[in-house]
C-alpha cells in the first residue's frame, strides 16, 4: 500500500483525485494539502466527501508531506508547482504533476509561452503520461508531467492517422470545447454562473498555452514539426471536452477505412472507445469515466476527415489521467481503479 | 453470484441501475429488457454503457426473463408494473419493483389515486424497502416496493422528530424540488430542454400521486393519520432532489438538540449523513451517490423547524435504494456496490 | 425629458436598469458610475450594450453625478448606498435606492439585521416602493427604498388574503427560490459556475435579511404583527423568483373563490397577471418581463390555500419596479418602457 | 397598418415572431395559425403572451388566413411550407417563408438535399432574405427565402473577405455550435434535458442540410464555387449560435487590418456589431437581439485567420431577419420594432 500525497487538494482536480483514490485498492490518501483551508476538514472543503475521507488539510509543508507519502501529486497552477516539485525529487519521492511546468521538453518553448523555467534540467527527465502513446517511459520514470486537458483530446483525436502519414499536416485545425471546471475553483468574474450560462465564447485564439504542448506532441507522432490552429471555447458544462479535428487526408479514405485504422491503433486500450460509423462522441456519455470515445467523418466532398473525442477534462484530461499514470508507476494494473461507468444522465 | 434481469432498462431507472450493478461483486445482470429496443445492444441505447456492459435488450418475455433470472428489477411505469409482476412471483423469483404499485397497503387508496388494482391480495405482502426505517422487515421478502423519490427525501428527513412525537402534526408542510430525471426518458413538450432549462416551476400541488405514500410512511411514524401539503417543483437540473419540511416543534427545542437526536437516530446508518451546526444539504455534494444527507435548523421566532434533506433521485430516490434493498434480500453487505463519492463538480 | 444617473451601474442591477432605460421614451441617462471600471465605456463592461449606449463610466464622485442628473438611481450594496444617499438628496435629487437601506422603517430593526443606521431620519421620510400596494405615497417622494426581490414576490403574493383577514397568520410558511442574479455580479466561490450548475440549496434558513422586510409589509397589509417562516433557496437559472407560500385559510375557501379575489384585487394592474385554476406560474414565463405571475391552488384535505408567485428578480423585483416607482415619481404612464414581452425560450 | 399573419406559430420561431411583432409600430398580427392547438389562445399555448396578445389560435385554413392578412410569415417544417406558400402568393399576399424550402435556387441541388420540389418555378422568383448582403432584391419581392440560422451566421462572418478574395476557398472550415431551441418545439427524445443537459455533440457531420444554403451563398460573394467542411455541434443553450470560421488568408493581413475591412464593409449596418482587437463575440451577449457580433483574430504562425460570429438563432437567426425582411418588404425602417438590447444576464 503506497502512501499518497495530494498537494493544492482544495481545487477541482485535487478533489476528483481523492473521488478516485477513495476506492483505490492499491494506494491509501495519506495527506491532503490546502494553503486556504489548512486545518479544515477536507470533507468540510468538499462536503460530497464527507464519510469517504477523514483527513484535514495540511499546510504545504514540504518535510511533513515527505514525512506522510511517498507519491505526490501536484494540482498546483504552473509556476507554483515547479516550486516545489524538484524539492519532493530531491527527498526521494515521485511525483505526477498535474501543472504545465513540465510538459513541454525545451525551456525555451516554456519560457515562450509562460516564464523563465526555475528548474529546466527536470524537463528532459520529466517523462510526458500520455500512457497510450507513451507507456513504456511512463514505467521507472521520477516525474511525470500528467498531459493537459485539451492536450489529451487532441493527441488520441489524431495519434492514429500522424503515425500513419495520412494526414496533410498543413491543413490541421483543433476546435475544442471545454467545460467551467477547467477554468478552476478560482473566485473570478469571467467564471460566474451568471456569466458563463446561457453563453458561449471563443478564447485564447492563436494564444492559449496547451498550443505549443499540443504541437510537441503531434510533431513527435508525426516525426515532423507540426503547426496547429488551436481554439479553445467555453462550454456551460461542468465537465467534458469535446474537440472537433479537421484535416485534408493523404489521400483520401472512407470513414470505415479510417475507423478501422483506430480500432486497430487501439485495440489494446482500456480507455478509448472507438465508435463505429455513424456515432459520433457526446460529452454526457463519458461525464465521471476515464473514456476517450473518439468519432470520425470522411466527407469525400472536401477530402477532409473530421475527427471528434470526448473525454471528461477532470478525468482522462486530468486527474483519471493521473491515476492511470500512477498505476504504471506502481506497477498494479492499469485500469485499477477506474473502471468509472459514466454517469448518465 | 445471483442473476439479475432488470425490466424496463431503457429508463433513466434502469441505466442507472446497470451503472451500479455493473461493478457490483455480489450479481451478475443476464437480462435487460426494452419493449422500444429489443435486440439492440444496451450499449447503443445508452453509450456510455459501451465496454461496460454486453447485453442486448431483451423483449418483454416472462418466460425468457425466468429463464435467465432470479431476482427481478421492475422499473416499468405504474400500471405496467402489476401487470408483470404477479407473474415473476409466480415463478418463484424475487421482485423489487421500482414503480408506485406495490407501495400503498391499501388497495382503496391507490384506487383513488391511481386505477383500480389488478394484485391487491399483493398489497399486504409487498415490503415498503425503506431501509433506514424498515429494514427488518426487508429481509426475507418475495416482494419490495422501492420507494418514490420524493417519499424517501420526506420520510428520511422527518423520521426521527416524528417517531418522538416531537411535532405537532397539523403543522407539517413540506416543499420539495426534484431535478428532470425524476419525469423518465419520455419523449413530452413539457421535459424539452427550452421548456426545463431557465424555468422553475411547482406541479401537482395538492395532487401529486406521491402524497399518500408519504402520508402512509410519516403515520407509521407518528402512530396516527397524517395529512401533510406536499408541493412538488421541477428543478433544472439532471439529477437531486432537495426537500424542505416545516413543523412546530412541540415543544420547542435547540438546533443542536434537534441535530443530536438526528445523529442518535441515524448513528449506525451508512446512507444517511446529519450535517452539523450551520450546514445544509445541496444536491450537488450528493450527485450520483446513495446518500442522504440533512440539515436542521429550528428558529426560535416561529416555534418551527426546518428539516432539509437532499438526495440524488436516481440513486437514493430509485436505483441505489433498490440496491440496497437487493444487497439486504441476498444477505449481502447493505453497502456493497453503493459506495460511491458523489460526482463534484 | 429628465436626466437619469445609476449610480453602482456595473453589477446585474445596473445594466438592468440601463437595458429599460435605453429605449425609455421619457429619460435619458446621462451618468454611470462604477468605481472598478471608471473611464471604461459601459459597453465594454457589458458587451450587450454595444451600439446601444455610449456612455463612459463615471467614478462615484457626488458633485459630478448632481451636475448631470435630476433623479439618481442607487444600485449599490447596502451600507454603501446609506453614504450616498443623503447627499443627493441634500443637493435637490430624487433618489431611488435600489439596497436595502431604506426599506425598514425601524431604525433599530435595521440594526439588529444589518448595522447601525447612519441616515436614521430618512426611514420615515422613504417610500417603499411596492407600487401595487403603496402607489399613493409614492407620488411626490424624494426617497424611494425600492422592494427587495423576495419581498416583492411575497407581498404580492399574499396581498388579497391579508388584507381580507383570510389567513391564519400563525401559519404562514414561505420558500421562494431565486436565480443566481440575485447574487449580483460579484467574484465569489459561492457563485462560481461549477458550484451552482447542477446544484440546489437552501440558505440563509431563519435568518436571512429579507426577513424583517417581509414581516413589515405583511404586518401593515394585515394590520396585526405578522410573523413569517422564510427560506430562501439558490436555484440554478440566472433569472428568477418562484415563491410558494402557504397559510391556513380561515374559513376554507375553493381555490376560485380565491382566484376571484386575487382577481379583484389586482384587476387595475398592468404587471400582476393572475393565472385561472388549474394553471401555475414558471420563472421561464416571466424571464425579461415586469409581470409576477401569481397561480392558486386550496386544498380541502389541509384547510391551507397555496398561493405561488413568479418574477424576474431582476425585472420586476430590481430594475422593473425601479423604472416603475420613476415613472409614477416623474408622473409619466406607469407602464411606460416596461411593457417587454417575456424571453421564452 | 399592415394585418399579419403567422401560420405554425406554436413552435419557438413563431412564440419569437408574435414577441417581436406585439409592440411593432407597423403592423397588427390579426391571424396566428396551429394545427395542435387551433382553437386555443395563443397566450394557453405561450403564457409569456397573456396581457400581451389576444388571438386564438386558427386552424390552417388558406382562406380565412387570407381573409385576414395581407403578408404571411410561413413557420412551419420544410415540405410543409411548400404546399401553403404557393397557395398564398396565389391569393396576392406576401410571403416570408422561415422553412428551408426557397432558399435554394437549384430545384436538383434542393432535392439531393431534401426531396423533389413541389413548386420549383418559385425557386427563381424567391429572393434569399440576407438583408446585409442582398437589400437590392429584397424590396418588392413577393416571396422571401428567409435565411437559415447557420447560414446567417457564416454568411456575414466570411462575406468581408470573400468579396475582396482575400481567402484561400479550398480551406474554408465552419465549425457552428447550436442552442437547442433550433431543434423546435418538438417532442423527441434527443431533445430532452436531460439528454442535452450537461452534454454537449457534433451532429449531422458532412451532412447537414444547412450546407448548401451556406455553400450557394458563399459561392456567390466569392464569384466562384465555394465547397465547405460545415460541422454543427449542439450546445446546451435555450438560444445562441456561434460560428467559428478557419480560412488561409491570400495574403496574410494582420488582425487590425482584416478588421478595418469589416468596419467599412458593415459601416452603414445596424444589425452587424464589429468588435475591436482583441474582443470576441459571446452568445449572452446578443441574446434576444438581432445583432450578430463578429471578432476576428489573425494567427501569422498557421496564415489562417478565424473569425468568430454570434447572434440569437431565434432572433437574427429566424425571426429578427424575417421581421428585417418584412420592413423592407413595407417600406418602414428597417430597423422598426428590432432595437431589443440583448437580455444580459
Amino acid at each position: 500500500m503506497t502512501n499518497i500525497a495530494i498537494v493544492g487538494a482544495s481545487g477541482y482536480t485535487g478533489v476528483e483525485l481523492a473521488r478516485l483514490l477513495v476506492p483505490h485498492p492499491g494506494v491509501k490518501m495519506t495527506c491532503l494539502t490546502s494553503r486556504q483551508h489548512a486545518g479544515l476538514p477536507f470533507s468540510e472543503v468538499f462536503p460530497s466527501m464527507r464519510r469517504q475521507l477523514d483527513l484535514v488539510c495540511d499546510p504545504v509543508d514540504i518535510k511533513l508531506i515527505c514525512s506522510k507519502a511517498d507519491l505526490v501529486f501536484t494540482a498546483l497552477p504552473h509556476k507554483t508547482a515547479m516550486e516545489v516539485v524538484p524539492l519532493f525529487l530531491d527527498a526521494g519521492k515521485k511525483v505526477i504533476d498535474l501543472s504545465a511546468d513540465y510538459r513541454l521538453h525545451d525551456a525555451d518553448l516554456y519560457a515562450d509561452w509562460y516564464q523563465p523555467h526555475s528548474s529546466p534540467q527536470l524537463l528532459q527527465e520529466a517523462v510526458y503520461g500520455l500512457p497510450e502513446l507513451f507507456r513504456d517511459k511512463i514505467n521507472g520514470a521520477r516525474l511525470i508531467a500528467n498531459p493537459g486537458c485539451y492536450p489529451t483530446s487532441v493527441a488520441l483525436a489524431l495519434a492514429p492517422l500522424l503515425t500513419q502519414n495520412s494526414l496533410d499536416i498543413d491543413t490541421l485545425i483543433i476546435d475544442s470545447k471545454s467545460g467551467v471546471s477547467g477554468a478552476g475553483r478560482v473566485a473570478k468574474e469571467g467564471s460566474l454562473y451568471c456569466e458563463v450560462n446561457e453563453s458561449f465564447k471563443a478564447y485564447g485564439v492563436a494564444t492559449h498555452r496547451h498550443t505549443p504542448e499540443i504541437e510537441q506532441t503531434l510533431s513527435e507522432l508525426a516525426g515532423e514539426k507540426v503547426t496547429v490552429s488551436f481554439t479553445p471555447h467555453l462550454l456551460p458544462v461542468n465537465r467534458g471536452i469535446l474537440t472537433t479535428c479537421y484535416a485534408t487526408l493523404t489521400p483520401f479514405m472512407s470513414t470505415q477505412t479510417v475507423l478501422s485504422l483506430f480500432e486497430d491503433y487501439y485495440v489494446k486500450e482500456p480507455f478509448v472507445r472507438v465508435l463505429p460509423v455513424g456515432m459520433l462522441p457526446d460529452v454526457g456519455y463519458v461525464r465521471g469515466s476515464n473514456y476517450c470515445d473518439i468519432g470520425v467523418v470522411c466527407d469525400e466532398r472536401t477530402g477532409r476527415v473530421v475527427v471528434v473525442s470526448a473525454i471528461d477534462n477532470l478525468v482522462k484530461g486530468a486527474a483519471g489521467q493521473a491515476v492511470q499514470n500512477m498505476n504504471i508507476l506502481l506497477g498494479l494494473e492499469e485500469t485499477t481503479g477506474l473502471n468509472q461507468v459514466g454517469l448518465f444522465p
